[in-house]
């Protein structure tokens, strides 16, 4: 397998301790010389549908890479660590959901293993510091052009965990969706994609009717932040191509009371 | 134009989503290898001001570079997006006033263009997120040695956006001035630079007496912390030689109820 | 002295400012291309035992590297700026203690400059930021493979600030200890290293008595985190070989009130 010039990292470990820090240099003990560039490491401890969303918004603006990314509630315990081939990447983790969102906008799971092979681990493995133990250190052998299948034992990719898909339903009267993400200002990306926002009546300047929480508001549905007022509240397509709300200046998740999951409906104001 | 082995990068993206890591995956897909140093991505929200103020803190101290800044509320309005050559270096950006504290530090702008070649832009550029789009894939073909005139149209470097600089004014009495920004330890850095401190009144060891707010107190003007006795206030020229206010193990800012924007007079105690 | 590939970089300079930004740009202009690893950078301002304690777990993971630690609440005072050897490794950082967790797991001192060879220094070295002026400029050069006694005058490594070993006696009933550490998941790590966990009666599968500030609890001795039920106390051996206590999928620290320095008694239930 070609080696690949680039390593990504994703983690619940927060910036405070040396977690990450160690296995930055795990891997420059295996692999020297390797770039590893983080992509974020303050997923809340444990909350692997977010880690699983910010992965998979990061990975398509990479080159090919080896993606390692640990949100891993149950390490330890007899979930395993995987390394899966998707699109021209290979992604490293625990088998508990959080790489199946990027896994699957990369074009799904061609080829997987489990982490089997304990000559690749760090010697003296812990039982709760998988990271350092084995999903780095395997990383960064695959990235140095260790062969997938030398990692560990065949899987079937139909056996992968897999999280289950947001709510997204088009109706007559709009689209029942719910809050996937909110991004450090407040704007709340919805799981209606961009490209399907003409089906469910959003149409460029139309007013759009919110509902959530037994409350209800009217957005204009517009292309930037700039075509309302500041503090005015807009729906749009934002930077992933996913519909979102936010406020001009503001924090719309906070002024509206949004969090991951909250359900939203919109309709075109009739 | 020469490359450049050294890019930084400053936003107020944050540090818990994927926007950092996207333009981190943009450039290394277009300038492989390229070196990045992050400046900062905690610039409060929209906060161009302190945007302005850290990139100017670090820019003297980097190798020849482009300097890649986004804080950017106007995003997908008619505000520019541009590119200053400044001393040895490059800054990518919008032109809202963001770079140019640190355009000045550098003697000034010499030569600048709107990003108007749309050509260098990410395939389907968004209207929410041109630093990923737009900033980023400019900036790493400039790295890459792309001429700066090739980036787009020519623009007058008078035309460029300025923040008004910061109020600073020597009476008789002392210095009229304001916080220009509040650091992690809570020490206030001020418009007065140190090499005029004299001129203000203010020599080692003499007593300063600081009013803001309608309060006064009064503290020594010292070379360091170690000066004072732990938790008394302090008067010095701080690490970029601007004089500052501090407390000696405690936080001046929140002690003093100090903001970026606090008009603050210094004067010798008679 | 040969070249070092590796630098890492430990402060409590925090994410906000441009002070860690600035100390990468001063080593990139020293020598370009050096590959510099951030460990963190919020370390609570002045909290030398919390930086010993993470560079100390950090430093073992990393191949050979000159490790720069700056938390310097003397800056600017008498307190010396040192270079240690130790192991395979170099050590840059003021003498307070910070460098002497880390040094001592190495192996200890082999062999101690103070960094008085000013011609090394940034011009105008400030009185306040030696991490810019002082400790990064010299160890860039260290990195390159500047000889150590080339930094300044031999020291005798007796006399190397040490910070006190925390509070460990395995007694007839169990150990007393002191909470060294809690992370970001609120796992308390205790001072009894897992080796000697036996030793003070902790066999796998046993239940311990805690006993802190006046309260006590009761909690099994095992493997990881889901060997215990969600939200259950657990005492383990951490990722660090240390005693620790956690909650499963919680927050120990928070639950139980424990700090770092806590007193914490440890004994198998009779």
């Amino acid at each position: 397998m070609a080696r690949f010039h680039c390593l990504t990292f994703l983690t619940d470990y927060g910036l405070e301790d040396a977690f990450v820090a160690v296995c930055h240099g795990v891997a420059a003990q295996i692999t020297p010389g390797l770039l590893i560039t983080d992509i974020t490491h303050l997923i809340p401890p444990g909350d692997i549908k977010r880690g699983a969303v910010v992965l998979a918004q990061a990975v398509p603006y990479f080159p090919p890479a080896v993606h390692v990314a640990v949100v891993d509630p149950g390490v330890g315990t007899a979930r395993r660590g995987v390394a899966v081939q998707a699109g021209g990447a290979l992604f490293v983790g625990p088998d508990n959901g959080l790489l199946s969102v990027a896994v699957a906008a990369a074009g799904g799971a061609r080829q997987a293993v489990a982490l089997t092979n304990t000559a690749l681990w760090l010697d003296g493995a812990a039982a709760t510091f998988h990271g350092r133990d084995i999903f780095m250190p395997v990383a960064a052998r695959l990235a140095a052009g260790l062969p997938l299948t030398s990692a560990g034992d065949p899987v079937e990719v139909g056996s992968l965990v897999t999280l289950p898909p947001p709510a997204c339903r088009l109706t007559a009267e709009g689209a029942e969706l719910e809050v996937v993400t909110v991004d450090r200002y407040g704007n709340a990306q919805l799981s209606l994609p961009g490209r399907d926002a003409a089906r469910a009546g959003l149409v460029p300047g139309a007013a759009v009717v919110i509902t959530w929480d037994e409350r209800e508001q009217t957005a204009p549905f517009v292309t930037t932040f700039g075509d309302v007022a500041p503090g005015e509240l807009l729906c749009y397509r934002d930077g992933g191509d996913w519909v979102a709300l936010a406020v001009a200046g503001g924090d719309a998740a906070r002024m509206l009371g949004l969090r991951p999951g909250t359900r939203v409906t919109l309709a075109p104001r009739r």
